[in-house]
């Protein structure tokens, strides 16, 4: 791309480097006068290019030193094992919704200090400051913005962006047909009050977003835990052996990027090989991508979204997590239960209001939406690692952690028999708010299992309780 | 009221004698001098007073010769008939959903001049740009809003505001009661989720709101249609006589003040009797209060939720018409319903955004929410008179209408035989959309009423329009 601009060019080259391992975590890089004077550029395109490095994660200042490759912290845990291919029983309702309430709750009323229960990063890793001006200029350009009812399935302004957007996923689709949505939550719940009736069974993941189970058990339906690899997702080979095995499977609902809690990504060809049974099977297909963009590359993969020649595919995702964990923006590109989806988003809670819109698709627009995702996702990256090496430092021998490729979260699977829920109670009591294994299934096959949020930006004190959270967990056994 | 400004308690004077009928439409009000003199106040107070009254809708000023009392058009039209008390069925769904469906796609696709067909008054009505400043203001103050994840079930502030707001309906409520919505749409929705299963009968008014018909078929529960009065509103006579006929009503949904489609208006006693009546056979009431505040007083009769005792009502409401189309705010009072209202609200949509609630709650604490109400009384009120006067003369003799006291709504049945079907039609291909009766029931019995929104300024062009809409229907027989 010869009209990047010259430290965009350099800092790729380097970049190359360094993910070829010519240049490795620890290496000194090259001095400001060498790079300009072997790149034949100014010593301020120089200092430019490590500054954007730097930026992006890549490298660090070393005062009086110079610029390093940053060291990539690898944690000395095992990782998550893959699950047994164990048959999968369709449990109806067995209480997860008290269990899981009762978390929340309690994790609500107390006070936290450190908050590792969540699901998006800290606020300052989000453009709170550009997403501000973007809702003023929308005000200014719309006085009588609150006085107008609001467009039923989405403002044109952003489900223009929002399909500008998911081409980077490989998902080409005309701006009117994203409906949007109150979040990715009503989406999900849209898509499966569209497809399914009370009692009908839906093949989910294990563990799963504790979400989809509230969801599916609000409306009556029947979860089918389907064992899922921390590595490449769903197990479609033990999809294929619960098909077999029970009738009528009325949908499946995956992840495919960095699935919540595992960190799974499902990768391309798989994709389009569950798109492909699916569709021969007669079961709707569910993708969930509220992560994509988080992934650690610098597009996503294609969505199965993109395998779908039929319409037999609901897509559904947020800006959540990517964006403004404050907008509650999501939508779905229903396939072909449009009419049926319109309907249901106008019955339960009409459009949304516009001012997020326009100031999401202002934002998205401008092509800042790339740079803040880049830098993002390299904020995360050195949050992850470090947050995996502290982990690794301060919990007990037999701990096995996640590696996700992206993300906000870390799943651990504690020593067998450490039962999580005492682990919550114990930490809950100091202050630190983890998410018990047992908010991710039916079945009790998690409950030494702890889902930890890593995108929190690495402080002493946050050092300190990751130490706690590990004396807990040994203590717990 | 002592502390009260000069010229509000003069113009309190002034407004009891023209509702005592002792100064009538027409009459001529005393010159500023002499209100002057006679009060010993000073000339501006006297013309304090005459515009205050004038921006009530109280008084009218002619050029060059000062105030007259403004005369209240009473149209020729006979009013709306009783119902007969017929017992209701329960139409399981018959196909409404379709055709409302079927009305409202047709008239969002035509290009429409005069949207007589919305719900809300038209946007000049609102506090467009009080809501503006207070939004910016709010996004001063938190600048990191939009980096936040919101709170489940409301904004303190916002909750706050509401929780005093109903105080008006004789509503004594905590903040944390109150869990805030996508509108009223979404507190029907969860009220209704958390009481109903498929199959179960659900007691309504008939004619009644589309959106409730839609709301209940979409979630597989059986409409009792149940005879309503323009003036009185449900018949409790005729549910009486249901719940005697018909096993296990599970619910009843009822609009206390200014019914939609019918106007009316249900006496405080009646609503009395409606929640001892519903405690008695363990029916749960369900209240949407979407009008009260337009309702043409000072203040709405007491809630029915005024008269709980037990938590057996839930009480639902909102801001879309009274304060801000563009803000998809409501609320529920969940009643003995709490946690399980909390949890669908939480599974279904999540909190709802943080920058509407600021903006709303900044607004209703300052005052000018009353204000605002009265102006917007006062507007209606002359919308209203305008255009029933203006329907009084151009539609064909054998039309009655109803006499709503308040609201943006009037009701019309057309010269029986007359399908508002056609009407609707024939009047779309001239740009003005109406909302034809079919919509508001599963029976076919509304099937030659108008709905007509009265939100809209008077202008020729209207009134021109509203001749062209009496020509359809004459020629519609
Ligand atoms: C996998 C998954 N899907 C959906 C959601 C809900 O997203 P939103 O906050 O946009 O409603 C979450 C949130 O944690 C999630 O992890
Ligand atoms: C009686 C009634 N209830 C509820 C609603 C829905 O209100 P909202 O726009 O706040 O969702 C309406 C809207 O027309 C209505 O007329």
């Amino acid at each position: 791309m010869p009209s990047q601009p010259l430290y965009l060019q350099l800092a790729g080259h380097y970049r190359q480097a360094m993910e070829a391992g010519t240049l490795r975590p620890g290496d000194r890089m090259p001095a400001l006068r060498v790079l300009s004077e072997r790149h034949g550029v100014s010593l301020s395109t120089a200092l430019q290019t490590c500054r954007h490095l730097e930026s992006l994660g890549w490298l660090e200042a070393r005062p009086r030193s110079g610029y390093f490759v940053q060291s990539s912290v690898r944690p000395r845990l095992e990782p998550v094992p893959e699950p047994r291919a164990v048959l999968p029983n369709p449990a109806q309702y067995v209480g997860i919704h008290e269990r899981v309430s009762s978390v929340v709750v309690r994790g609500r009323l107390a006070p936290v200090r450190f908050n590792l229960g969540g699901a998006a990063a800290s606020a300052p890793l989000y453009p709170c400051e550009a997403l501000r001006a973007a809702s003023v200029r929308a005000l200014r350009r719309e006085p009588a913005l609150w006085g107008q009812s609001v467009p039923h399935t989405g403002h044109p302004a952003f489900c223009a962006a929002v399909a500008k957007h998911l081409l980077s996923s490989g998902i080409v689709t005309a701006p009117r047909e994203v409906i949007v949505t109150h979040g990715g939550t009503e989406a999900l719940a849209l898509a499966l009050r569209a497809v399914g009736r009370p009692g009908d069974v839906v093949a989910i993941e294990s563990p799963a977003y504790y979400g989809l189970l509230q969801l599916l058990e609000s409306l009556g339906l029947r979860a089918l835990e389907i064992p899922t690899s921390g590595h490449t997702g769903l197990s479609l080979e033990a999809l294929d052996l619960a098909a077999a095995s029970y009738e009528g499977i009325r949908a499946v609902v995956f992840v495919p990027h960095l699935q919540n809690p595992l960190g799974a990504t499902m990768p391309a060809e798989r994709r389009r090989q569950l798109v492909q049974w699916c569709e021969a099977h007669d079961i709707v297909l569910i993708e969930d991508d509220t992560f994509g963009p988080l992934y650690d590359a610098d597009t996503p993969l294609p969505a199965a979204k993109s395998f779908d020649t039929t319409g037999n595919v609901i897509h559904c995702a947020s800006l959540h997590k990517v964006l403004a964990p404050g907008m509650r923006l999501g939508w779905v590109l229903p396939g072909r239960w449009r009419s049926r989806i319109e309907m249901l988003k106008f019955t339960q809670s009409r459009g949304n209001e516009v001012l997020s819109q326009l100031a999401a698709a202002d934002f998205i627009g401008s092509g800042s939406f790339e740079r803040h995702l880049q830098r993002l996702r390299a904020r995360l990256r050195r949050h992850r690692d470090w947050m995996a090496a502290a982990i690794a430092a301060g919990f007990p021998q037999g701990t096995r952690l996640s590696q996700p490729r992206g993300g906000v979260h870390l799943w651990l699977e504690l020593p067998p028999g450490t039962p999580s829920e005492s682990v919550f109670d114990a930490a809950l009591h100091e202050g630190i708010r983890v998410a018990p294994g047992l908010m991710f299934s039916n079945s009790r096959r998690f409950d030494h299992c702890l889902r930890i949020n890593c995108g929190l930006p690495p402080t002493p004190e946050l050092g300190q309780a990751l130490r706690r959270l590990g004396r807990i967990v040994a203590e717990a056994r």
